[in-house]
């Protein structure tokens, strides 16, 4: 799998547009930022075509939805495709509520997107299957383990023909497939579901992978990851006693400020199958 | 007073539905994982009947009113009273404008609150008595202090019989009454008044302990004033020489993701009046 | 130059009214915490004039708008105008779209606006010239720098007349003038910029400043500067091994609530043009 794509993005500086939730929106531009990236927050659907035009990535994340956000989405949807930004999708809560599972899949039958995110309890809503939802976390019983794995493996890859996109799923094990090849990514650590934001700012993330390389979309998800899941690692590895969930948030995006594809190179864990 | 209850909110991990203001939504949802509780943040009117139905307890927060949020709140409130779901109102401001005491007293009017959680200032313009606003802090001549705490308690006892509801008084000592049970709390430090979202932070909690007995309200509010009192003195005690503000915040999130029922017996101070 | 401005505000501990954006609101709220003021962060129309007459000084700040918040922008400033508030204008992203030039520029000719802070890309798209838009940031061609300075100087002074209002433009040497007087600060680091929101603490801080001497506000408008450029210089000494830009954003605001106006003696660098 290629690397340097931190390096690239340190070097690029890439404008990366975020529609997000008002939750994280604060986390989602911070990690951005550690990246080596710049990121643009707006949501104003007037100015959709232009801050996409200006940007070199897009994420739409549906945490919060309003009137005005979801034409927001939609229009900056239709500018990635025309212009053909790469771009993420992260569904967060479809399958909680009507609204959210007819935003999202509306939102993925524009075509515009070149990865969704999320984790298996969303994108099981998005493809009509049965799920347990429970608020915005996916169900634990649904996580894709060691165990799920084939289960979790042949979702993603019917997901990804299905919708003609990469499907990044979050869980105990990643999964990431084009419908053709698909990562197994056993990187990252418990904590990182204790804090909210790991999902979101995983999604921007992506799209800066995206935006270092357009040409190859799927190692980019994979690496956006996968290096996510190290900096997880390396910020439970330097969690003093006393210290908790906050300062774990902390410690993880000081660890994406200060990793480097040397040191994804050392810690990845991939698999391809 | 019983214990155990952050143990059954780890065991449960309940689902707390949070409509609440932009400014503090994020330390809110991570607060709630801290505690082990699973947060929601919806606000969106169309959604609201399900992720209240969806959810073990509700908080409704007014920092920040749009006619849109404004509309989720009452029908969340409407689904709660319906459902039995117990639920906190945080009235935000109320006194500081006339949109925000109107609101606030229409919620309270629903009948639908389990628990109103307020500064003394917020509290007594949601009763029409006279104040002196300060923008969204209380007034510091009216904090509840031992020399005012008679008077304070009488009004803690008079506002929950008048609208039949737990009323959570934040203050240099907490009052924390059902009318005809009164608790007075004496933890905390001054140092939480120096941060954003503490009065935010501890709604949510409470709304987490509702969740975990919903059959003793009482007590679960002023275990959750207690809890979060006493991890602020847990984050006064672990700051370190040049630490100020924002270090505080982080440790005093910390404190409540690390913190056992073993330690707030050890360290709870509730006097039952 | 007069000192004693934090001193000041915390002995006052003035009410800043900010209109924001929901990227960094909750850092700005905790920024003005720690200098001592008080915030108050709401954005609902309806209640714009009660909460400037409560307030000691107002923050416009454009970063994320809606038809709502932009008529409460054009609300708070009517207000502030009325009732003599000092009030800040943060004209995020100006140039980036038509949206937020237009805005910018509207409420910038309202005259209610004591100061204007800024990158130079905004203010130049403000003053109707060339710029290479990149966002939110400034391009990194156009940061006043030991070489540009002349130039800087001179666009600030022109600035400051035809708007008749102090503009105080960060870059690696920050500019702040009133058309006849100039100061050029030299504090601050480049770590400032890794983190979202430095611009908006500033802005905010800025407003705390008019509100403790509103008889100097050219002065306190560089006495920010400084202050928050010092707390950079603080928080980048007091960044260990393994600590990246979340902790930075951390020690950063702990920098400001430690901050006196004897620290500021000594390490201010304000250069009198």
């Amino acid at each position: 799998m290629r690397n340097a794509l931190l390096s690239s993005i340190r070097r690029m500086r890439p404008l990366v547009h975020c529609i997000t939730n008002a939750v994280t929106v604060n986390d989602c531009a911070n990690l951005l930022l550690a990246a080596g990236a710049s990121p643009a927050m707006a949501d104003t659907p007037e100015e959709m075509a232009e801050m996409v035009t200006l940007a070199q990535a897009l994420v739409v994340n549906i945490g919060t939805l309003s009137p005005r956000t979801r034409d927001a989405m939609f229009r900056a949807a239709a500018a990635a495709k025309e212009l053909g930004r790469p771009s993420v999708l992260d569904p967060v809560g479809a399958g909680a509520s009507k609204l959210r599972t007819e935003t999202a899949i509306g939102l993925l039958k524009t075509g515009a997107f070149t990865v969704v995110r999320g984790n298996i309890s969303e994108c099981r809503a998005l493809a009509g299957e049965s799920f347990t939802p429970h608020g915005v976390d996916a169900s634990e019983g649904d996580l894709i383990t060691e165990e799920t794995l084939p289960e979790g493996v042949n979702f993603a890859r019917r997901f990804a023909r299905r919708f003609n996109v990469i499907v990044s799923i979050s869980g105990v094990i990643d999964v990431v497939s084009n419908g053709a090849e698909t990562f197994c990514i056993r990187n990252g650590c418990p904590m990182m579901a204790r804090i909210t934001g790991s999902g979101c700012m995983l999604s921007a993330l992506t799209a800066a992978f995206l935006a270092a390389d357009p040409t190859a979309p799927l190692e980019g998800a994979a690496a956006a990851v996968s290096t996510l899941g190290c900096c997880g690692e390396i910020a439970r590895d330097r969690l003093a006693p006393g210290e908790g969930c906050a300062s774990y948030r902390i410690k993880l995006i000081d660890a994406v400020s200060l990793f480097s594809d040397a040191d994804w190179e050392r810690m990845a864990d991939i698999e391809s199958l």
